[in-house]
């Protein structure tokens, strides 16, 4: 079969690979019917992370293709969305809603790569969601969202509390930072300020459910939520970026007693701990346990209550994943979806 | 009248001042009944804070001797208990229980010190609350310990979420980690582990509710809450000291989703961002919100359900001032009572 491989930094190329076998009675292989490239790719990609011969890819959707002998939910030919980190889901952590940090927990990215044709998925039953039945073709770009962008956005959403009656910031407008939007707007927030100097995000954005765009970064950014917010800040602040200045711009952003939640994969960060204390944040994120989330955004995107598929702006056949990361790089695409 | 003053690290002394008057007519005018030294003191007293003829005490329980014309909630000769943040109490941020990030917050450590025979309350309809009449003479050092030391490890415990079913780990056997411990046990947690070296302090610990005693610090620390929790870590930890050694143990103790509540005053703090990004914690505190919660804890002291009081063993007059910071300084006294 046909996978994707990071070289090294840059040099993405797709390589002929064995097919996946079943290993443990817990496996599943999944023949994959879209994919798509990460945001967080692109910390490898550039450099910013180790990258020797690295297998790409954790987002995924696909046909069960074969089951091991202890899978129980999942049958052959059920159409599945999976999150990027494998969970056994029954553990003690799993139980309370962080699969992401399972006590069997094994990151899809880079020991497996889902930018390939078929895959192995460990744990099977606590990874994969099956769909209540074959989905129509354009649901499958909203589905593969639900697999990490969406599921992200989402936790991060709900880390930060959003909910009726709040102001939510988000800083950060990549995908991870739009579903953050549809996810505030899907909670219920009243208002949803997005922080974007990008025209064609802005745009996304507002369709997303944003209510207020701010241009303006740091802190001119910050001064920026507090005139919108009566000089208080944003009860709810999403963070969707992962460096120095967007942690900062985004507890700054929120007031005393509100939440920040953080999900931008943290990179050169340090936090002052007399600035934090002070602020009295709530401070919360990390990898999304996307499958605490997935039956219910699952259902959703079933019923078209919510549409996130609509963040993916390019489109390219697997054999072309270069010129996918290479958009992304570039931010001439927001997100590349893969098509098999 | 007279009080203390910190002239400069390691020399308080107790000084003739004028007597407060009323200036504002939200003003109220204290007759201190006790006071006390806090942790949060040592700072300055050490050098590790600014000390220059600092007006010190901020925690206190008194008599209404007079109130300005705007005084709605109290009337002279109210026995009160007071926050050591001065709030409204109205404003958005004190309704959403956050007092000590008042719009209008004023802390009383500096500005107004009341370890003195009088002290000016500002906002004292939003600060102070009336006990429900006048207490038994035991009741005092309980309800003194309500207006921070208890308040702060009360907040402390909620911000850890401790409650039923939870395991509580503790970092600081210092009187704000034993009101932790006091306060996860009312709030129902199921084990309670201290971190203490120290047994007079072990002692303390389990009277107010401590079912484990782990004496390692750092990594080893860490790896005995492992030990106690099946390998996950506690569900929520008190962090009640505020040094980088200390946080990181609170944060390491926390299992993945649980919850960190941090109240000791942050001093030369970085917290590593990949680390907590990782770590998949809660993380709340700062200075607590006292005012939120003094009606319940009054309450519950008034009713002698609890005995907070029991955290000061050494008894001073005011004049001896001077002896308490250097007993508390060497660890001879865990906290030291002034008395009027």
């Amino acid at each position: 079969m046909k996978g994707a491989v990071l070289y090294c930094p840059r040099d993405v190329r797709i390589e002929e690979r064995d097919d996946p076998t079943i290993v443990e009675p817990t496996d599943a292989i999944i023949r994959l019917t879209a994919t798509c490239i990460c945001g967080a790719d692109l910390w490898p990609y550039r450099g910013i992370e180790a990258a020797d011969h690295l297998l790409m890819g954790h987002e995924y959707v696909g046909v069960v293709t074969e089951i091991g002998a202890e899978v129980k939910n999942l049958k052959v030919d059920d159409f599945v969305v999976g999150s990027f980190v494998i969970s056994d889901n029954t553990c003690e952590i799993c139980q309370a809603g962080y699969q992401s940090r399972c006590v069997h927990a094994q990151f899809v990215h880079g020991t497996i790569g889902t930018q390939a044709e078929y895959a192995r998925i460990p744990l099977a039953d606590g990874t994969l969601v099956a769909t209540p039945g074959q989905p129509d073709p354009d649901l499958i770009p909203s589905l593969l969202a639900a697999s990490d962008v969406l599921g992200t956005g989402w936790f991060a959403a709900v880390a930060a509390e959003a909910g009726p009656g709040k102001t939510v910031a988000v800083v950060g407008d990549g995908a991870v930072g739009l579903m953050g939007i549809l996810a505030a707007k899907q909670l219920g927030a009243e208002r949803i300020i997005a922080m974007s100097r990008h025209e064609p995000r802005q745009r996304l954005a507002r369709e997303f459910g944003a209510t207020d765009i701010v241009v303006e970064r740091g802190d001119e950014g910050v001064a920026r939520i507090k005139d919108l917010t009566d000089g208080l800040g944003a009860h709810s602040v999403i963070e969707a970026v992962g460096t120095q200045e967007s942690m900062m711009q985004a507890i700054r952003s929120t007031r005393p007693g509100g939440h920040t939640g953080y999900v931008g994969v943290s990179h050169g960060v340090t936090l002052p701990g007399e600035e934090l204390f002070l602020s009295g944040v709530h401070l919360h994120g990390g990898p999304a346990p996307v499958r605490r989330f997935l039956p219910e955004l699952i259902s959703l995107i079933w019923d078209r209550k919510i549409d996130p598929g609509k963040v993916f702006d390019q489109t390219l056949p697997l054999g072309q994943v270069a010129d996918g990361y290479r958009a992304m790089d570039e931010r001439r695409a927001i997100k590349t979806l893969l098509t098999l």
